[in-house]
């Protein structure tokens, strides 16, 4: 089944294309990147969505910039590749693996000499498939390693997308899922919606059901009862950062999980890069959480389904503290408690 | 304020008309209930909802079928009448209320000597009014009761509708809230929004925002958060049934609050009155859930969220255990643990 599984950025025979997430799940379409506009309106308006798959959506970016320029020097040319970088990034500023990876590719930039503008096109061409090549890889470690969780697992909850349209390829809350399959086992998934943008109901449920993953779609409210009545061996999700104490920040909705997985005795597993860990900050208390528009509560696909006045709270994110953490399946390795000191092992 | 609390059946000057639920939050329209088939339409339709109001509904039913019916004789209306309370009773086979509150009119026609038509009439609509009037005293004892637990409450937590539209006046969960409100108190309320069917984005809300009650909407998977980062001081919802034991049968989403609640300390409260209460039944896991339309889940107001194909759970309440349970607040008392001995106390 390896080949079902949807990748979200195609490189192939000098043209990149992104799937168009927003389109999902009624229209599947893949759309030609041809300018840096194209990029950053992809990446802007969510077309294109998941911090690594933001990250590889940058860094191919610059390979555009670079073949589509009209300059006539070396100089010229990584000065016009430096400019565009800095307005990619400006088209999602908190999505850090997209600075990551447009920084990444202009220092090495800054360290070579090249002899040709043609060169420097087919370094950022090169430099952009290796960091989609490495997060592939990296998603498919996080997916072996999470395996030997899940290898005796019938039934797991997830929540939100943490799945291959978000990543090079795999994904990481099911990337296990996906090795699993291809060996040949089947895990059911069950799969939040994830109001309000619903990206489980939207994306996750869409792309095990391209892979051939049996999924059951459910409401975030039907989690607790589901784990009472379904037997749920687990429940797996993603990250968007980890702390230096094992607190986890991901999409709303996940900490309340976790508390129902505590009290009905469910090993709650996370599932994430090393890049995620952010060891500059102690403890989950002192991350930031964004809160968001209202209307993405009131509306939703453009349906009003609240008096318009209402006072909302829509923050995207919560904080999942580490006791309520089994585990972090990182890509070297399964990370257990005690995390603080576990942790640190793995960034000496 | 207790003016600015909304009703959701009214007669005056001969004529009954009733709040059209499905239009809300975007229109506010009273329609007229004319004839019999009127009645059992809106009850079908879920323009009229919610146990207590449905009665009410089924009730007035009778009182309508009398008025317009062309018979000659006392015993033809009086026939007429049973056949019409049978057609209003499979409106909606499974409330109870529907049932209770058009077979106790029909009970007590078949006990009096009536010397007139006109006297049927007259008696259908006052046993009407009486059942509503019963209502609404019921639920303004809730109230004054569940007020005592809620009199140092800033912040109250609550999920799906228990409000003032699903019965005569004032609610079963939301007439404390209102009791304190109208004696000055201000409690601040977050409303779950309730998927799949939205009871609290759409009902919950507005009938707070028309009282003047401060309420903030959340999707269901922030109750979490909230409680972890807003003061919460208590939950209170109402339930749809209560086994002997306490075990509670409520809106899908309600048992995962009351494990959150437990997590976070807050008391978790029920409001119901003792008609609620089926001694009948031993436990929870004894009830039978309803499983509804997958379409329920995929569809929101017309609009596609997710794959056609997808399977999908849906059931459309759940059990929360009597442990998870503070008190359940009647219009007789307030029950606490041990819930077994305290409820039967009740019905002795």
């Amino acid at each position: 089944m390896e080949n079902l599984i949807v990748t979200p950025i195609i490189y192939k025979d000098g043209a990149v294309s992104i799937l168009d997430q927003t389109k999902l799940p009624n229209e599947i379409v893949y759309i030609d990147l041809e300018t840096v506009e194209d990029v950053y309106n992809g990446i802007k308006q969510l077309k294109v969505r998941g911090a690594p798959a933001i990250g590889i959506a940058g860094a191919y970016g610059l390979f555009i910039v670079a073949r589509n320029s009209k300059v006539n020097t070396i100089e010229q040319l990584l000065t016009e590749i430096k400019l565009q970088g800095d307005y990619l990034i400006s088209s999602r500023p908190t999505a850090v693996n997209l600075e990551w990876g447009i920084k990444r590719i202009i220092n090495k930039l800054s360290k070579i000499s090249f002899q040709s503008l043609n060169e420097i096109v087919n370094f950022t061409l090169k430099e952009a498939q290796l960091i989609q090549k490495e997060d592939e890889e990296t998603c498919f470690k996080i997916g072996e390693l999470g395996a030997t969780l899940l290898s005796n697992a019938d039934n797991v909850l997830t929540h939100c997308n943490a799945g291959s349209i978000a990543t090079a390829k795999y994904g990481t809350a099911l990337s296990p899922i996906y090795y699993l399959k291809d060996k040949g086992k089947n895990i059911h998934v069950y799969a939040d919606e994830t109001r309000p943008l619903l990206q489980g109901a939207r994306l996750t449920v869409w792309e095990l059901m391209k892979a051939g993953v049996e999924v059951t779609l459910i409401t975030d409210n039907m989690a607790g009862f589901v784990m009472a009545k379904k037997n749920i061996d687990a429940v797996i999700v993603g990250a968007d950062r980890i702390t230096a104490n094992g607190d986890v920040a991901n999409k709303i909705g996940t900490y309340s999980i976790a508390i129902l997985a505590k009290e009905h005795k469910i090993p709650f597993y996370v599932a994430a890069p090393l890049s995620t860990f952010d060891l500059s900050i102690d403890n989950g208390n002192l991350i930031n959480i964004e809160e968001r528009d209202k209307n993405e509560v009131i509306f939703i696909g453009g349906k009003q389904i609240a008096p318009k006045e209402v006072d909302v709270y829509n923050p995207a994110f919560d904080v999942t503290p580490s006791k309520y953490i089994t585990a972090i399946i990182t890509e070297k390795g399964i990370i257990t408690p005690p995390f603080s000191q576990n942790i640190k092992k793995h960034f000496d």
